[in-house]
């Protein structure tokens, strides 16, 4: 099952996907793709109601806006350098055990939404990562096999980043990765039976139509069970948390000489069975 | 004013304080303090209410507990080392900018709630914080002049650490710093024209009854406005947020030799105006 959210800024509805274009509105059954969704059971309720009522649901215009495809998350987790093959571009060792650190969760807008280049921004940067949604609420699980059933489904997250702010301007990361429209999501949430292995999706990004970044999943590190397993032993993922999984070779940081993003470019970003997401950059 | 939330976890409900122990019960005419109150316009509906109807509100009982004063914000922004005293004792040079890092806000509890000491924790460590929380979106705000106005209040915040999580397990400091519990914010939030003088707020921490921190926000670097301001150049601040402003000296890791939490442990933490709290600590 594809699950959607559609509609402008601020009054974003729940729908469905059928195939690639053909949106169905599930607002008059359920009030959002949210934590409460989630807790309260999650994607088998949609599955009732597809049974019963598919032919009689609305369409949602093509014209719409394609929002986020799940609320805001209350926490949005990244992980820094989970791929091998781009720790082994950066020259750095492949970590022991998972860099987590935070993105704020208002950086999350729709997949084709503009993306704000902050003022004074002169390193915009990109990364295409694989999301992972919590279905079901993470404390202290076992054991990685045990970890995946939390799993709610998989989108395309993109993790946009201003290496000035994230690395020289003192401390932390959380001044570069938590700017305003930093997070397009979607453009669907594909629930777990949609991906047969999570651990071979190709994954690809261009900017102004120019390959950049293109990896799979398969080189992932540490991979989504294996990180609810770690994480729950912190901090309990709830429902409806956002998960980043990090971000394959080829982002502009790593480029010699480095290149950035500037206001009116293009970026085009698919990992294959979530869609295809695609902005344009603009000044703040 | 004084703002407070009372009743079970998940079921807290807002309220006002007269002194420092009568509550009233004003769920019956306020959802919650939420982004959607503040961004409404946030207490001057409150002051309206009590020129009306102050005499024919409902007392809440002594015995319910004293929740979070406000509702689970939508980021925790805390600064680290942002007290000259703390830097010089920990043999830091004090900070050319704010250093910005965020706590998972899933971590918010009463101020009298049991914390929890994560498992396989040896190092979890206090940080009595003084807490703004934003009333009025900020963005891009143009001076420090103009950031006090998005100040809608002060509390008491405990930023509980744990120091292995944060410094030994690679990386980024959240793993230490979002753990479940790690955050007891109030008794009470104090709005703006309760506190005069921000910058000179005395502080304390004790740990079983002795004395660990003790300082004055007269020696904080960036004061609250300041750090308005500089955030609003990097992300939205909305309403509802908060930021823990940073801890003065005498924490478990600066003591020689470190000294940390351990089940069973009292913590009794004193602001200025805005309450204490005390915390038991137990094993999650």
């Amino acid at each position: 099952m594809r699950l959607i959210r559609f509609g402008e800024k601020g009054q974003e509805k729940p729908g469905i996907l059928l195939g690639e274009k053909k949106r169905l509105d599930l607002s008059g059954f359920f009030k959002d793709w949210n934590q409460e969704f989630w807790a309260d059971g999650g994607t088998p309720k949609i599955e009732e109601l597809m049974r019963s009522r598919s032919d009689s649901l609305p369409q949602v215009p093509e014209s719409t806006r394609w929002a986020a495809p799940v609320a805001r998350p209350g926490k949005v987790i990244c992980i820094g350098l989970n791929y091998s093959d781009h720790a082994a571009e950066s020259n750095m060792p492949v970590p022991e055990e998972p860099i987590v650190f935070l993105k704020a969760s208002n950086t999350v807008v729709g997949p084709y939404d503009e993306v704000l280049i902050p003022r004074t921004s002169v390193k915009t940067d990109w990364e295409v990562e694989l999301g992972v949604l919590i279905g079901r609420e993470a404390r202290y699980v076992d054991s990685v096999e045990a970890a995946a059933s939390h799993i709610g489904g998989y989108c395309i997250s993109h993790d946009v980043s201003e290496r000035a702010f994230q690395l020289e301007r003192g401390g932390q990361w959380t001044k570069g990765k938590s700017c305003d429209t930093f997070n397009p999501l979607g453009p669907w949430l594909a629930t777990p039976d949609e991906i047969s292995d999570p651990a071979k999706l190709s994954m690809s990004l261009s900017v102004n139509g120019q390959l950049r970044q293109h990896g799979n999943t398969s080189t992932m590190i540490f991979n989504p069970a294996f990180l609810i397993h770690y994480l729950s032993q912190f901090m309990t993922l709830e429902s409806g948390d956002l998960i980043s999984t990090g971000t394959p070779p080829g982002v502009g940081l790593g480029m010699k000489p480095p290149q950035y993003l500037k206001s009116g470019d293009v970026v085009d970003l698919e990992i294959a069975g979530l869609g295809s997401q695609r902005q344009r950059f603009v000044s703040a």
